[in-house]
């Protein structure tokens, strides 16, 4: 369905060339400040034609809110919120191989097969124009986590074809043992990612590497994919639910129903499956240490988020093999993961192909200039994806915890129970 | 929530010492023959027990049906399965250490952060027992799927620590670029899966390299990760719901849920993000050469899905970089993935951790024997959740597709669409 | 939440002054004929304005489409809705007095309760505004619902205060129990109810009595409830789930959902709990007689859902207490039901009231003209409620029929229970 | 689906036939002391053969947790709950005659319209047993309701056929203009109800007429429906989701989800529909005199709610023909509300039917003895029902609550709006 979340729960609509494309957002807290100009930044950060690397087609997308706020403060009821399409012509891919030939790993075939309907542009939903309405959803989410608990999401590039921003090594097969890779999630705020336009990975010798590999496939009409890491700081334990409903679960489910995904891998991933148990296990420290020194070094911002009034918890860990995620379910330490997406289908060089009916065999070839590679502008997307599942992970919490606070302390019950850890705490 | 699945709905409960584990599985079609001879395999597959190397602990899982059936038949209403755990202890774990220290990497801390009430036997649901109404549900709706389809889901083990079934080598950095990768998805079975047991990696040498490098960790005390891959095949077309649920995003989902679970990719999968779009793209071809072959090869079970009367599709692809999935709808070619997992927590070696308070360190070592690896075991919960997501998938494509088919023929609406593919087929 | 429906999905946005009302319709059937003209008929009976009996303020409630279709042919993807508020001056209806006091029996205590912000209007969502989304959806679902199965979906005014189109006698204190109640929910359609306009109670005389009993309160400044009966015709058998989600049992949450309702009858309704069982039991004849008579009386209309080639139950009922739901699931006999709305809460006439913080007491009346009864405008919200419930029934069912036939036949499997009734029809 | 809620979920399964009966409760706040204990009162209560006019039939319903408990307390995790079947046979009621005919009004017919296989006891999940699974969900729900806010939830029998508890009068049409009636839901509790078994009706003369009644129909081998009456007394004000998750939809949805029930009203229900808006609206009033009133009659159950901290409303209303619920908010006034229950299908007379495939007909008479009016019975699966629903809108309002005060004060973002009501208290 075009529905996600089950607390803060966002619904979109739109296809490439129909009129708007939009989302409701119902579950959006009340009593919030909350206007486009928390919304926009997002958009323009997600929106094509940023740099000559990516697509030059110029889309203004411009956020309307529609409901859900008066005077710039939430009511709480649903948000909704529409971006008008500039080029609302169908067919504008219209030709007459268009309508032979489904593109080899676009979604043509497949949205036929579907529906039994072919929308002109071809892959329906499919199109990355959906995206806007996550982005802007994943905008009021992000607002929320950041004023209440000092959250910051941040996603940028590690990886565009065979060039890493952390090359596997023999001493670091995963990034994960890399200390100066636990480093930089420790710092990387937006605003750096930003200053490595056009690819957004943050460090400048990766990333001349990285424009140069982009630019290579875009002069042969060829494209190529890459991956983006994101981090997750400030995020509040206990956050996930058992058992189908894993923090990370919903991450994967999240990041891969972004277009062009093909990976997901929470922590230390696929490479932290050949580590031993005797590495890979975290081993808990007090959180006292840690704490002191990451407020020294994060400043203001991470301040913030002492006045919602939950405490940091008693313990960390002190590596984070596990991504901030144990059994399912945050532990406060930093949540990271990586998501790769494939190289684009839309390419200008000549590919042969079938026709629809499997008839006859022809020759496709991509008209215009296209995306060789869309990890730079997937960032805003990954991170409006991890906001809104973090938002509605939060707000199951808040449910299950402030019910439980209005429950009689476990003593008066006599439960044997009470003598051990976390019940005496009702 | 403990809740899996829209159309094909599975509730699950139980911890490690409660009375009974068990599923409730609401949506099961009416009509089909079913008894607990038809679910226990499975049971038995994901069994411990079953090796040297793997847990030693004899639990016997005998599956009893409480309710939706009568003679045998299923009634359409919930299917009620239930486990008796014959270990009903709680506290088994239970000892002085147990009760100060979270142990590292396990879900302990986490759940009670969570809760605010610890389980006895430390993460509650994060239990391996929780995967037994799991592997129950999975198996009706793979029975539903064989018999309707003629789909096969298999999974093996791929890889145990650094040893691969397909090392990534210069010229296959992604195993999806193998012949002999993608002709081993097309013939594999369980029988063959199981002939290689302990480790269910269908390879002679690369199963005896794997046992020996699980032995090596039981030895030192000690654990390792591994992958499992799994493929689907004769899946129809056209399942996977446009944007947030396509069916990638469902089986990622799916897969992340499991415990101990680090990473999922899809077809090519990371390493396709390496791979130019000129060769990633897959060409579409007629379905009928590569149709017939493969019913010469694969035999009397493929044929059983075509009483169905569901045609195949007319396309497929040539390549399979895909993984079976385009715009996040299937195509008809083999759906095949991988997923990660981590090694085990619990190790008998000396882990040194922090109590929960925080107040002091100590040293923590498993007693008695665990699992070094679990991937051989992970294999049939692989395969119970790919059906759930399948079935889930399947029954929602049937809504569609019969809900349309009642409609009158678009050129009686008169609509100029109607001379587009598949408008013609109302 | 603002989300209706599991397979055939409403959600709607949107309050009284915002710049639109909306919603997003998810589930629609791909290949069905549609525009805005099979939209506004509904749009344009539900709005005010329509005579002296109803408000006089003219909301022109042109609906536009923004996504899912193509060329006036669903796609399949959802189908974005909006509808722009003219006036969109948050703080209409403000005046001190309304900043002070609550309106008794409005939602202005409530949704500030509830929030703890108060939108300018007052109650937020519950203004009749919002039924827009529902009536757009509505028509959308009955467009289907008529072109597959011949449905159709007809409501009318049964009482407006004291004056009943059947009142109770002593031969007939259920309506049901009289064959000219029974006659009238056989033949009526929507042209004859709005050749009853302003009232939409289809008898010359009950409705002058109802149109002369509203303008006496309104001459009074003051207002009065009364009664909907809606009948739902040609609805397949087998719709509805048990338990929890019985025909029944959603039919009541879709009328109850409606602003200013308070009660909803299926069938014989409270009446028909003072019927001994003797009478109440609703005997099974063969269906084919009472269908030839039915198609005699109807004419082509019903006619229609033949092409549907779903064939008509073997069995009817001789009497429809049941208002054509046993045991929560449709059995193919007409759906009938009652719902109560009260009168509404803003009156002219003065009225004493606390003011917010309880610490004064106040004199509230309403500035302008309002309704003094909303049932004539309710019919089409009614209407549009139970589309979108019997759209979401039909299409679970067709999930689960559609399912079953894919199943080999129960004789194949050897079952006992393959003579038992139904179990050839695999 | 089998599953009802968001936040406490409660999935069922069971026929009347098979090995057990049961339910999965999702949600369930973590650190409630819970046992059995808890759960048996209101099973028993439901039980059949509690006095000569229920049926015989003894069922011992003896509930069983198998888990998210341990040492009585509950651990957050699903409560799994079941109750075996003392009688598992098969075509217990089978005979030829009930093999070829459906029974009148009973579900026989519509099952198998629905599923296409015949359950050996007819109608399947329409079993009364099926209500087991509700009522132990319900005395969860219950049991938090009661410790966190002093919740009470009382139903009984308010008429049976035409023998009211409060019969209309030319001076109370609805008995809500009945001071007698609203004093009676001011003072009601389980125990007096219970004191007028068999038929639950709180009144000496009343009941004594209901149970001739029902003799006198038990007498004729016939039977009787009736109605009951439900009262929640200190929910929280703020309840309820706009718009179609309305308190009053949810409670309409639950009520009609029992079997038998033909209507539902909240408050002033179908009379209020009659009464003028002048007096049907309730003015507020200061919650300060309303509540030590309250509190002087109702004792320490209600004092028990302030240790919650939940402030009382400032407001309360004059009248209640709200039924405590404005704009589907609770208004912290008492919910009262009324539901309908048809004449069990079920009686010794014989009936005139046709076969299942409407070749023939027939004459049916139910052997043995029948309940002949399920009203008394009914009363504990009411209650279960509304604490259900309760229960999640009360979590949903915590997520709400928790979530909205955990932002800044709106006064830092510098809104306009800070002076409305409400908008200070963030």
């Amino acid at each position: 369905m075009s529905t996600f979340g089950d607390y803060f729960r966002v619904t979109t609509y739109g296809e490439s060339h129909c009129r708007s494309v939009g989302c409701i957002v119902d579950g959006v807290p009340p009593g919030m400040a909350l206007t486009e100009a928390d919304i926009q930044p997002q958009m323009t950060r997600r929106r094509p034609g940023q740099s000559a690397i990516t697509t030059p087609r110029n889309e203004k997308d411009r956020v309307a809110i529609q409901s859900g706020t008066e005077f710039g403060i939430t009511l709480g009821t649903p948000i909704g919120m529409l971006v008008m399409n500039e080029d609302q012509r169908p067919r504008d891919y219209g030709n007459s191989t268009m309508d032979m030939f489904p593109r080899p790993s676009h979604a043509d075939w497949t949205y036929l097969e579907k529906y039994g309907v072919k929308a002109s542009s071809g892959g329906g939903r499919s199109s990355a124009r959906e995206t806007i309405g996550r982005v802007a959803a994943g905008a009021i989410a992000e607002k929320y986590l950041r004023l209440a608990y000092g959250v910051e999401i941040v996603a940028f590039v590690t990886s565009v074809g065979g060039v890493h921003l952390y090359p596997p090594t023999a001493e670091h097969p995963s990034p994960s043992t890399n200390p100066a890779y636990l480093q930089l999630l420790q710092t990387i705020d937006r605003k750096t990612v930003d200053e490595f336009l056009p690819v957004r990975c943050p460090d400048a010798d990766a990333a001349r590497k990285m424009e140069a590999h982009i630019a290579e496939f875009r002069d042969k009409a060829d494209s190529i994919g890459g991956t983006v890491t994101c981090v997750i700081k400030n995020a509040p334990s206990g956050l996930g639910e058992p058992c189908f409903d894993k923090l990370e679960a919903m991450l994967a489910h999240a990041m891969l129903s972004i277009p062009a995904t093909k990976g997901f891998e929470i922590g230390s991933g696929f490479g932290g499956c050949e580590i031993p148990g005797s590495i890979h296990n975290d081993p808990f420290i007090a959180a006292e240490t840690a704490q002191k020194l990451e407020e020294e070094q994060a400043g203001p911002t991470a301040a913030n988020h002492h006045h919602a009034g939950i405490p940091r918890p008693k313990l960390t860990t002190k590596t984070n093999f596990s991504g901030g995620i144990q059994g399912g379910i945050t532990n406060g330490a930093p949540i990271y993961f990586r998501v790769g997406f494939k190289p684009p289908a839309t390419i200008g060089q000549e590919q042969t192909t079938a026709t629809y009916d499997g008839s006859s065999e022809g020759v496709l070839a991509a008209k215009g200039r296209h995306d060789p590679c869309v990890v730079p502008r997937a960032v805003p997307i990954v991170e409006a994806m991890a906001a809104l599942v973090l938002m509605d992970a939060v707000m199951a919490q808040h449910a299950r915890k402030t019910t439980r606070s209005l429950l009689p302390p476990l003593n008066q019950a006599g439960a044997e129970q009470s003598k051990a850890p976390g019940n005496g705490q009702a």
